[in-house]
């Protein structure tokens, strides 16, 4: 399993062998978990409880900057988001030193800021405040230096075992990764606590030897919880949606008629011909269109009329696509509108 | 060659390999390059030019935490001094986290604290201020992301190249260092300046890396300047002065008693016998106590004219020894004093 790769793989190990386990609490009040796009979690329990209690806990994500934000990061963002409005203290990490390490086209760190001034400003859109985000760049010493007290227990064999390579970049990259998880529990920010992070299947690696730091660092800290979310598929077969790849994924600034052309041209699960179609119904399983909505169409009941109506022929791609087009137009267009006064709170943020 | 190392050795390939040139400026001012402690360079002339010129250049020297210093601490603070006065631009690096980096035995870099305030009482105590020193455990976000840009260039190769083998230990160690001695050169600190470094020859893999990472990263630095001293070797043979070993150097916190006990007990260039050292001289060369006079012992006159009873046999071991006691029972005294306002300087710098 390779967390920094683009392509999207078979994961059923992380639960055969690597102790993920599905997800089975139900709605706590979010479409993802109705829709089976969390798929997975490690001590979820644990935020359960708080959560019902009404007491404090950490929600910590993050997410490196990169050219323009996706969709799949607009369902990442929602998941942070949702657990702020639950209660959770809040630590997003603009990882722009961790796509430093790991994306060879920047020579500097500075080279990155048009960039994260992008991404903060839809951070900002969707809600977050100033105060739930910190760049990694431009953060309190006490996190370096805690860097440093995980890295020196982290073994070459170790990191070996896990990521199958070691490189500079990678050993950065995993570094930065594990600090961000579990700083908050440190004395300095919030004390030992239980925390949540939402991630992908493909970055359980990260999951795994952060939890294993927790235990080896001489600190009494909660191991950290994870919930697992599906990768939003790009437009294509066989791609996660990525910012390298803009013809895959329809992004935050994408305009309507962008967006309209992308879904146009989606891989669907239509058939060869209409009459086919009507005959033997379309394939919702492995349709981009179908994915997309049934990570953004708010309606419950439209998505599962969708389904039904594909697999019976009723419903055809052209229609569908419209459809789709038109709920991910409202949502992008809110997003827009959005952007200006986000923008202007993004560059005080960075000044 | 192992700069972790407590070992002495033998040097003649940084010279003859590796590109340390022999130092051959004279005296600039201070005893130790009349009397060739002083041993090598690279690139001194820049400095030479700037001091000349009246115009300003960057001192750059970093210093692990120790249970204690001892007199080889004493030396490298007072070159560390003798560039201050000449208008250095000071960057004095408490390396708390490179020393919790490379020694096993702390768990937490907090562990340190108690080790570097004593330190950094000596530091004050022997005239640096509060605006010339920093903690690496305590700085500025841009020194740290800095760090990952010098990270991300390194690759296993070239370390293991450098240095024999690489862990993360070793390898934090190492980015530390490099990060301490080019960071001064950033805009967002001096600028481009040149920049002085006194080291022992058993560093100059970290100044070689150094050096090599100056040109490779995109920044208009220049490649920083050295300068060699020899180590303060330990009482017993074949040792350097270490913090990790006490019985074989004098620390800045011993009392008058232990000074006298352990120059009493210091190897010597002395003969077998009286009769013997009288008839042929005693050997200078190798003996502890005269070392620690060349180090130490403000009159040149008074150092040669010992140097030549020696060899005569007209001035034998005991009343060399005390000689030496009082010389440095006079350095260590002074600094004693003041220790008490300088302890008060570094608990408030600290807090």
């Amino acid at each position: 399993m390779d967390p920094w790769s683009s392509e999207t793989g078979d994961y059923s190990k992380v639960f055969s062998e690597f102790g993920v386990k599905k997800y089975s609490s139900g709605d706590i009040g979010h479409r993802f978990f109705r829709r089976k796009i969390v798929v997975g979690e490690r001590d979820f329990h644990l935020i359960l409880e708080k959560i019902k209690a009404g007491k404090k806990f950490v929600n910590v994500t993050g997410v490196t900057p990169s050219g323009r934000n996706h969709l799949g990061h607009y369902g990442i963002m929602e998941m942070f988001k949702f657990f702020k409005d639950k209660g959770g203290k809040n630590y997003f990490a603009v990882a722009d030193i961790e796509a430093f390490s790991t994306k060879q086209k920047f020579s500097k760190i500075e080279e990155l800021k048009e960039m994260t001034l992008n991404n903060l400003a839809n951070y900002f859109a969707m809600g977050l405040e100033k105060k739930d985000v910190y760049l990694q760049s431009d953060y309190q010493s006490r996190y370096y230096s805690f860097g440093y007290e995980i890295g020196r227990r982290i073994t070459e064999n170790m990191f070996k075992s896990v990521y199958g390579s070691m490189d500079s970049g990678k050993f950065s990259s995993a570094l930065l990764q594990f600090a961000d998880i579990l700083h908050p529990q440190l004395s300095e920010f919030e004390g030992k606590m239980p925390s949540i992070t939402c991630i992908s299947l493909d970055q359980d690696p990260h999951a795994r030897l952060s939890r294993d730091m927790a235990v080896r660092l001489p600190y009494d800290f909660y191991t950290p919880s994870f919930l697992y979310i599906k990768h939003l598929g790009g437009l294509r077969q066989g791609k996660k949606m990525s910012s390298s790849e803009p013809e895959t994924g329809i992004f935050l600034d994408d305009s309507d008629l962008e967006i309209e052309k992308k879904i146009a041209k989606a891989v669907t699960g239509g058939k060869q011909s209409l009459e086919e179609q009507k005959r033997e119904g379309g394939e919702p399983e492995i349709c981009k269109v179908f994915e997309l909505l049934t990570w953004f169409e708010e309606k419950d009941k439209e998505v599962e009329r969708i389904r039904n109506d594909c697999k019976k022929g009723k419903w055809l791609c052209g229609e569908c696509k419209k459809h789709c087009s038109d709920v991910i137009k409202k949502l992008v267009g809110g997003h827009r509108k959005r952007i200006p006064s986000a923008r202007k709170k993004a560059e005080k943020f960075l000044s």
